[in-house]
């Protein structure tokens, strides 16, 4: 699948480099904060034996972006993310995602670690779309990552999407292997051959299985946090029907599952559509897409794909039945089968990120956040005594209980940090509720609120502890719908029908998306994509595909408003 | 780890040959099996097209071992299992596993095709152990599959352990890589340098990470489906600790858990154990493991392990804290961190398969079966009406509606087979409880059930429909528990305790487990291995591990009955 491949609408130039090479302009950012942090530091010294055992490790693994976000000593005082989304996007990205403790940087480029609080996030789609596909009857199931090259290049349209990116093993420990062998870029060509053996009457179908594993494209320009990974996590389906008609069904259904994780789990409001057949996938009849739409670029995303490949592949592999339609006695055609892939990637956090973060860091949406709620005491000062501490601490665990028995995901961050210095460490990960708890609020049998979507004054409140557990509930799930709504209300905003060239350059230049009359000839695409290209002409255009590099509209949402006249 | 490596204990001898080379004696059983189908066919005639069609596909795959398990025609008769468990042990596990639709040879020798039945067994196990793991703390993430050359060979007496195993990257696309790559055999050299990162203080302390992932060894002899795969799945917990004592309650907790997957999932005993030094993980401090027993060969078999690795691991790559308990004023010393590693594969299935698999095939305990129930409608002959088979298809759906709504993963087989062709399929995948309902049934509203684990009428019963749901879930249980007491009488009454050399080889050769007296000294455990390895002359010995591929005794057996004075 190209999940992360033909993939225009993910072209919002995020210009960062890759981790061995930080700019220059991350590197003085990164001095200037290290100073600052320096300065502000409440510890004596640097421990040296620590670090002197520590830069060797530092060295294998390289030390640069880390540099700029998370040095041992700038812990110490506060950290915060030093740039605002809108001055420099790509920076504010990697800085949220880093700070955040999302993500690291690995030593492999184009790799990255996926930290507990992330990948809780997957762990979250997961269990919502499997339990989905489930009640439909897909069975998951697991192919192997290798794929032998002969199998690989069987798809001629399909392999030429991805050879350029395949990872290749020759070698086991000092010996050559006799064949080179592929690690699966995606999975078709690795269980079709398989397919053709299972399916061996239109009794066995549908056959539906899935995988959630990962899979490599060697890409070799500007890798990007969950946007473009050379290593990625997703699922794949890949079914099988005796009829178009039912093939067709599914991959609405599906297409339908992903618009849910988007819009009920990540808060994230998606436009379904098809792409053009410039920009479907490599082998397939169509793809439907979910595109989201990031306001700080003004650019379109694509979410997650979900393919009709007709008997393209079928017929490639040999997979077929008898026509059960078949008279008595008449010689029985064969039919070959009716098939969909379909892939949602990890690719779902970054768009995540990218639509709720803020100056401040992540936010991230109640129902897949780790942590839900943290609890921070407060108004212990140095005059306070010992006792009180401990009351304090008791009367936070007690608070916690009440919460954790409600399966409410809570911490109490008894840890030995100021309140300040707490409040930005949350707001940086981006946890959406944060409880104050102090003398004053024990007094007042109360607890103070801060919600993370909202700052400031605005965002505060106070619950009775008697009614702990609803109120915090209720500020959860009101958290969740107001993410949905503003993302919501700032992509309708920036939705334009255009009708006269014209206006089409300019509206897209204020970072709209644009529906548009069109042929749907791949002529006039390509050169409204010129076209628009042009007036972007200090852009970084990505030279392997040059169509993708370039601020253009979204194909689906085109497609969408499919018409016979066109804007050209 | 080396859950699939070092592991002398597994030495079950499966001899046979990976898919590229069926052996001549399985290709004789497959033309004769091949020959009988076909005679017992009842379609007329092989519909040449689809096989023409498919016959590029198939040698792609390569058409060895799927010749004598899954031919197209053999479906249409009565296919079985054709080889007795104790009569071929290694041929009876390839068939039980590929007719019991739980695994397909793949055309990359060492992979396998882990279909939905089996991979549904695997993920019951992650939800239960993941749920134990995260209530204590451990939280999942996910590092690369990639790991640079540099970081692996940083840990000398680990990678040893690995090195010839290694699958490396060489290439991407078209262009050879500047360094090849390695694919990682286990993470510890890919997490460590990250744990020296971000563990800065020991309020970072306890770090305790988990992921679920792939790893690959690529070994070059015989090929095990589920217990010796070049490439398998697993979990890998990597956690550090302040002190020793910590992290290695954590072990004996961990191992804990992989003993409740065997023995409350799996309903397989196992013996708690420590390796010897000689057998321990390449690397670590002491290895902890599971073992258990395989009847068939009178083998040990590891089942997973759990280590402490001490402060190996991070001395190499500086992991270190300031002491925390250090004086005010004082030098504040480095503390290097305490870890553990500890993982459990799918082998679990494969000791399963071996344990509980009998003659008809696979017998899955219900806990872990993807289908727990199969509902056959019965008693419908050609003289039936349609009338007849209608009414009987309904109250069999409803019979499935009554299970389903409590819970139970039940299917109700309406498939145009016979009732005979249907218990024979389902005995073959191991469902581990039949329902028979027909039109006596229906008058008596009873239904008739048949236990997968009690062959003949001993394993028959009657449950009254009024009574079906409490009934079904009393025998599963049932089912469940006597799965576990059978194999633990087997297990128990096949250990002994021996204390004279002259008992001890006659022992083992009665397929026991040996319980012996040793000063756990290298020197003795080298000559008791040797010793009791030449009374099997005749047995096939790994070249590569001379002391892995004899019948010897389970190191962990042994460490448990530690005494200074030795059987030699």
């Amino acid at each position: 699948m190209d999940e992360e491949i033909a993939d225009q609408t993910a072209a919002i130039n995020m210009e960062q480099e890759p981790v061995e090479e930080p700019s220059k302009n991350a590197l003085k950012k990164a001095n200037k904060q290290k100073k600052l942090a320096e300065e502000k530091a409440n510890k004596s010294a640097t421990n040296t034996t620590k670090e002197a055992a520590r830069s060797e490790a530092k060295k294998l693994i390289g030390y640069g972006i880390s540099q700029a976000c998370d040095d041992g000593n700038a812990k110490q005082g506060i950290t915060s993310i030093d740039v605002a989304k809108d001055e420099d996007f790509s920076a504010w990205y990697q800085q949220t995602l880093t700070k955040g403790d999302f993500l690291d940087y690995y030593d492999v480029s184009g790799c990255y670690i996926l930290k507990p609080a992330s990948w809780f996030i997957w762990e979250q789609i997961r269990d919502w779309f499997d339990l989905r596909i489930k009640k439909v009857g897909v069975r998951n199931c697991a192919f192997p990552l290798f794929v032998s090259e002969e199998v690989l290049q069987r798809e001629k349209a399909h392999i030429e999407g991805f050879a350029a990116e395949v990872a290749w093993v020759t070698h086991a420990g000092s010996a050559k292997l006799d064949k080179k062998i592929a690690i699966r870029p995606t999975s078709e060509t690795v269980m079709y051959p398989y397919y053709a053996k299972w399916i061996r009457s239109h009794r066995d179908l549908p056959l539906r299985l899935n995988q959630w594993n990962s899979v490599v494209r060697w890409e070799f320009k500007n890798p990007t946090p969950f946007l473009r990974t050379r290593e990625f996590h997703w699922q794949e389906g890949h079914t099988a029907y005796l009829t178009q008609e039912d093939a067709s069904k599914e991959v609405l259904q599906i297409l339908e599952f992903y618009a849910g994780v988007y819009e009920e789990l990540l808060a994230v409001p998606v436009i379904r559509g098809r792409k053009t057949d410039k920009e479907k996938f490599a082998g397939g009849d169509y793809t439907t897409t979910v595109e989201g739409y990031i306001a700080a670029t003004g650019r379109g995303i694509q979410g997650g794909t979900s393919h009709h490949l007709g008997q393209n592949f079928s017929k490639m592999f040999g997979i077929s039945v008898e026509d059960p339609s078949a008279k008595e006695g008449e010689k029985k055609a064969a039919i070959n089968v009716f098939q969909n892939s379909w892939g949602l990637s990890t690719r779902t956090i970054g768009v995540m990120v990218m639509t709720h973060g803020d100056d401040r860091g992540l936010v991230v949406p109640p129902r897949v956040s780790e942590i839900q709620v943290v609890i921070v005491p407060v108004g212990i000062t140095a005059k306070s005594s010992e006792d009180e501490r401990t009351s304090l601490h008791k009367q936070v665990d007690a608070l916690e209980e009440i919460l954790k028995a409600e399966n409410i995901r809570v911490e109490a961050d008894k840890r030995g940090y100021s309140p300040g210095w707490k409040f930005n460490d949350w707001e940086m990960r981006g946890v959406p509720l944060r409880l104050e708890f102090g003398p004053k609020d024990s007094a007042a049998h109360c607890v103070t609120t801060s919600r993370r979507d909202i700052e400031g004054n605005d965002g505060k409140g106070t619950i009775q502890i008697t009614e702990l557990a609803a109120g915090v509930k209720s500020l959860l799930s009101s958290i969740q719908k107001d993410l949905y709504g503003r993302a919501d209300k700032v992509f309708k905003d920036h939705t334009k029908t255009i009708t006269s060239w014209d206006d089409f350059v300019p509206a897209l230049n204020d970072k709209n998306v644009c529906l548009i009359p069109h042929c749907l000839t791949e002529k006039c695409e390509d050169e409204i994509k010129e076209m628009s290209a042009r007036t972007d002409s200090d852009e970084v255009v990505d030279e392997k595909a040059p169509a993708m590099g370039v601020r253009t509209f979204s194909e689906p949402i085109l497609a969408l408003t499919l018409k016979k006249e066109c804007l050209l």
